[in-house]
């Protein structure tokens, strides 16, 4: 399989990190990464560590990247060096532009969609503004006349559903979109999918992560509104009412740690998609420890299913407690633009979840 | 991706088994399977339940597979109906041709490479008679003009290797060969390809096996005298010379229970095939109870390793000791077949591990 170039829409946490993580995977070069107040391009390979050092503390995470998958699922890939909401600054530009190798952009994923022949993946690393934010994006690129790989780290099932409306669109346009390419759903349902070969039937899949974030606390303000929608007393709406105070008074009520069962999130049509098992079959549930970097639970994903011999059984795969959250969304979200490029390649288009990427039937 | 249509060279226990499993599988359609007394063949799709009872307890294994990829690795996926080392019979014919499916051949597996054009994958299933039978029958198929996937289930770093020499007669002729795509390497070595994403830097892959085979132990004396030249006191040469008696008295000395480590294992060429780590870094062991059926032992893969952002942590995967090997060899064979063929239609050929087939980089 030939090199594989790829940008990175997005220059906060996650798109640091995949372009710092891609320094370490052979043939794969990055070829451009913007946010909203520039872009650098060079089809020859960006120099990321000139990129990275000129834009630390210095990048633009827009609002708290709420949608994004994690190792737990739940929280945000916060961005240690950012401040909430906006725009770090020091130097001369913003953001990406204090790179040399950027400028300033009015449009700046316009640039990158008109470099798209040069592009064979575009990691949307985008903190999620709108709900359908991803999904005009991806219009954009077909629009443009881009025919590559599209790759999101995304968790929400609605986000899903949209790029599902838009399946055909993107099947005619010569687009790979694969969704949900992070930790969770990505990684674990990866996993899931994996596990599932010793069964010729899934009774359940059971999906318990574990994340401590007290350093990433502070910017990830959000998404933890968004967990408490999960808890049992709460639903979306009321969480959307709380104030600030009521969030910390609730989150002083249970010592730091929430603990969620039965979370509504993206891994079960995936699994769903993928032929593992049916959506209702799946669970997801975890343990978020706000006052503790280190994680309250081991990330765990149980499958269990009966094998074609009538027995039944449970095959088991864990992530070891030291891994971070970067570093479980980068990892995989990488390998999954790898594969999405071979399908690209091999001419299947439209959206495809991580575990479709899993060898399987 | 359309259909697939699959041919079994071999109707012994691997064979049987993936015609079973694959009847689990949709778009996954058995069109031919042969033994060395002849063969079944129709575009269509086989029969599956009239083959398989028409020749229960009647199959030709040959001499015991004792190649062949286990749940553990060491011991051979035997079959508890194969009397050892012939044919049983019952009925009019021999082997396959008890089948009303089947004729008799002299060369039935030169009329399934002459329908191999309707054949998408063959899954050689085949004991392996001597080290060089696949490889010698991978060089039958290219004379006979196939292309498509060849895949098997053999654990033996030497046969990959003699499959390595062909790999540019094998691209040449537009075959993707799938090699060691049972339970270990095949699943196991998928397993830790997997896991080693959370990390940019691998430093070693442990893969620990039970094997519980109390009720197989009859059909699979060859390969526990196999297993035996990897304990300490013995190697390949001595322990060829053993008798049976001899094999016996180890047996009995070890209580039944066999415990084997750094054994040598194609789990190491294939991870480091696929990138994960060097072969030197890989381990592989575990425990054979041939006096239970219980698993003496969970099959375990632990893949440790550096994180980008500097953390060591062991990300690990288990098998349900409920699991039989054969449900670990044949689901994932099945999956890594069609993996394959996605391969082999994107125009991806020569020869290719497990590990390869998943997501990463």
């Amino acid at each position: 399989m030939d090199d594989i170039t790829f940008a990175v829409l997005g220059t906060g946490g996650i798109g640091r990190r995949a372009l710092e993580v891609s320094q370490h995977k052979d043939a794969l070069t990055p070829v451009a990464a913007c946010d909203r107040h520039g872009v650098a391009i060079d089809s020859a390979g960006l120099d990321v560590d000139e990129l990275l050092e000129a834009t630390e503390g210095n990048i633009d995470s827009g609002p708290q990247g709420e949608d994004v998958a994690t190792d737990g699922g739940a929280v945000a890939e916060g961005d240690g060096a950012t401040a909430s909401g906006g725009v770090k600054q020091h130097g001369e530009g913003e953001g990406v532009v204090a790179s040399a190798q950027a400028h300033p952009s009015e449009d700046p994923i316009q640039e990158i969609i008109d470099h798209g022949e040069a592009i064979d993946a575009v990691l949307l690393a985008l903190p999620n503004y709108e709900h359908d934010f991803i999904p005009r994006t991806a219009d954009r690129f077909v629009e443009g006349g881009y025919s590559g790989v599209l790759i999101d780290v995304l968790k929400r099932s609605r986000v899903i559903g949209m790029l599902d409306e838009r399946s055909e669109t993107l099947e005619q346009a010569g687009i790979t979109f694969v969704c949900g390419a992070g930790a969770t759903p990505g990684l674990l349902t990866g996993a899931a999918a994996l596990a599932a070969q010793s069964f010729v039937e899934i009774t359940d899949v059971d999906i318990w992560w574990g994340v401590g974030l007290e350093s990433g606390y502070e910017d990830n303000r959000g998404t933890v509104r968004e967990d408490i929608a999960h808890l049992p007393e709460y639903d979306l709406e009321t969480a959307r009412s709380l104030s600030e105070d009521d969030i910390e008074a609730i989150v002083d009520d249970h010592d730091g740690v929430l603990e969620f069962e039965d979370m509504e999130h993206a891994d079960d049509v995936l699994l769903e998609r993928a032929g593992v098992c049916d959506a209702a079959d799946v669970t997801v549930g975890g343990v978020l420890d706000v006052r503790n970097d280190e994680k309250p639970t081991t990330t765990t994903v149980r499958v269990t299913g009966r094998t074609f011999d009538g027995e039944t059984a449970t095959n088991t795969f864990q992530l070891g407690d030291a891994t971070s959250m970067a570093a479980n969304v980068n990892g995989p979200a990488l390998g999954y633009l790898k594969a999405g490029v071979r399908r690209n390649r091999a001419g299947e288009y439209g959206v495809v979840g991580p575990a479709e990427l899993m060898p399987g039937f």
